[in-house]
């Protein structure tokens, strides 16, 4: 982890990146319980996943799956940049425990900030996909960027 | 922690939920970056925030507030409902170490499903308020759900 | 969890209720010892347990069975009501690493306090069976709860 | 840890064990919380037990003190002894975050198994106090032992 | 876990000690990432780990083991002695996920100290097999110790 | 974290890397005694640490420390690079809990391998200093690193 300035004028759309992979664990999923306070069966009891709900097994939380996804894309710590919220997240297939995911973080939106003229606006889909190739989750991560001629 | 069955027709505009509180704590955070591996400074360094950064104190990150405010409004289980998403995340204020959370859920639509008949959509706004009552996160929780008669 | 005023009278004996299930995980059982300090092979040593010890496995420690099962009891918030112990906890059968457990609570004592006539005693028997229906375990938890007409 | 056989002809009434200290932190009670999905402000509500239930600050879980208690007095691994329950847990005071607990360990009853002759009961006695010297909380730990003679 | 003086005099070239057995899981896995930040795929990935990198599995961090091993000889708490590093720590061989490890603690080095007559020197080779015999990590753990008529 | 190839060719004695801080938590101290099972009253009893030892708080296991330092110097996986080890560890200063550390990382040593000629040894210091500018912590990393040639 490092810190690298990188200015609006620096992102462009279309850039990508890749993370390595990385397994949901059973230990991932009962430490989300614990802190979230979900303690669905959905997630935690693995014998009404197998034998009642016909799930095949348990499945992670989404929050977790957010939350580690995110996790995941921040690399450099940029001082320009800052996180203001998510647009669309959506869930698309469970994640089962056990399950590899890797996350692909694409800049799609580069435009002006509406109001402040020393700003911008970077849009960042975050798309997350399993050992399968299957994308199982979606959301854009909203930032604002200082532009670089605005703090010279 | 109960199994109670909610149709889309047992929803309505405008009720709402409201939890009791929960102090977000050092360990809180120190559990979430081991989760999602973001140990970027403003929530691990206690030196920087406030000799450096002028934060005041560390802040936890924006996915565990998500993270806990909705599994704070985890209650009933509902067979009849599917999570399918967020919309409209946005950070408002910074949660400090030591702050203490509430959440209010209301329900600001309720609608046909655009395809399926035989379910609806709930969303369902969630707000996150701090000790001094001032809105720290927002967000919209997307549900469908299942039409009474198209069960039965 | 919401805050419900449950008064002495409105407590009866032989009222029941059931909890959903919960896998007991090798990740609940790693944090107990890790929360309490006893890493005896019966918990940790899977090598032991199977070729040695002729157990099966890996065993859950009975406190993290009391715990979890006492907290699957927690449901609303009763201002009225005061916990102040437990009487004739037994340890029935070994949980073992991925079994599922789940509890019934039945109101098996009502009566006046033996000292202070604004109180009241609930005796709640907690028995705790596994994906089997073997009984597990069992223990009474005790109440203090205010009379009605003594808070008016 | 080490293991140490200790028959029932080695324990005599009134032998004393006691550990050394150690203090309720509050990870120790975030984590308990999550273990036991118990997330009752008394113990995750610093801003409500402080401003409007009186209590000073949060209260740790009882099943968290009954569990560290026990676990602080789990020395030697007996392979001639068997734990087969708790009596009369009683929860006396509170004990606070940031307390520090000592336990002391006392056989309080030598006697035959009333079925088997081969077998041996021994109580002991497991007080649990504070820095401030007060007991906070009492139980008193079953065991069932091997005879030396029946296993030789 | 006790308090027990033992002075410089009393340790001796060629004294061992031996623990019981500890299976090295997923979840210590998962909560070291957490705890130090490294989230290699060697520890993470399970796909990765078997279908790329040939490995059979996720691996333990080195740093766990070190820690999970010195932890498993931390016996007696001696206040004559304090530890201040270790020497040659060699990785031998991985540990994956589910092995079960023993220690073995061997003085292999008694000496006075160069400095203060008061203090001596040992060291204790500290020697992690796993559940096939096999040795898999090694270090050697430094203590400096009062001598017994120094501080009577 | 990305996957970055360097070869034995691309390291040069006295290269330098530093990384951002980090405050040592309660809850850090906590979880690596549940790791560790290491609870001596040192890193657990905050009473004893201030009032019978003369400690002035609790202090972080070293374990603890090294294994964040390591971590915290985890930066790109380089598939060319194999640890192996450590030498002269030293603990120079106690951490105490909310200490604030960053970790130096040095190349102190660059030579082929005594036996094999396609690989060479690089040697990297690791220094840890807290928030006043101490060295708390100093160590050598060792690693093995293919040659460019001999893998083309």
């Amino acid at each position: 982890m490092q810190v690298v300035d990188r200015y609006f004028e620096d992102f462009t759309a279309g850039e990508v990146r890749h993370t390595l992979g990385r397994t949901i664990t059973e230990a991932d999923v009962v430490l989300h319980a614990g802190q979230t306070g979900d303690f669905f069966p959905h997630h935690m009891d693995e014998h009404w996943c197998v034998h009642e709900a016909g799930l095949g097994g348990r499945i992670a939380h989404g929050t977790l799956i957010i939350a580690i996804a995110v996790g995941m894309t921040a690399g450099d710590v940029n001082p320009q940049a800052m996180s203001y919220g998510y647009d669309r997240i959506r869930f698309i297939k469970p994640v089962f425990l056990g399950d590899t995911i890797r996350v692909k973080a694409e800049v799609v939106g580069v435009a002006d900030h509406p109001r402040r003229a020393e700003l911008g606006r970077v849009d960042e889909r975050v798309s997350v996909t399993n050992q399968h190739g299957e994308t199982v989750l979606s959301l854009v991560h909203l930032y604002v960027v200082n532009k670089r001629g605005a703090h010279e």
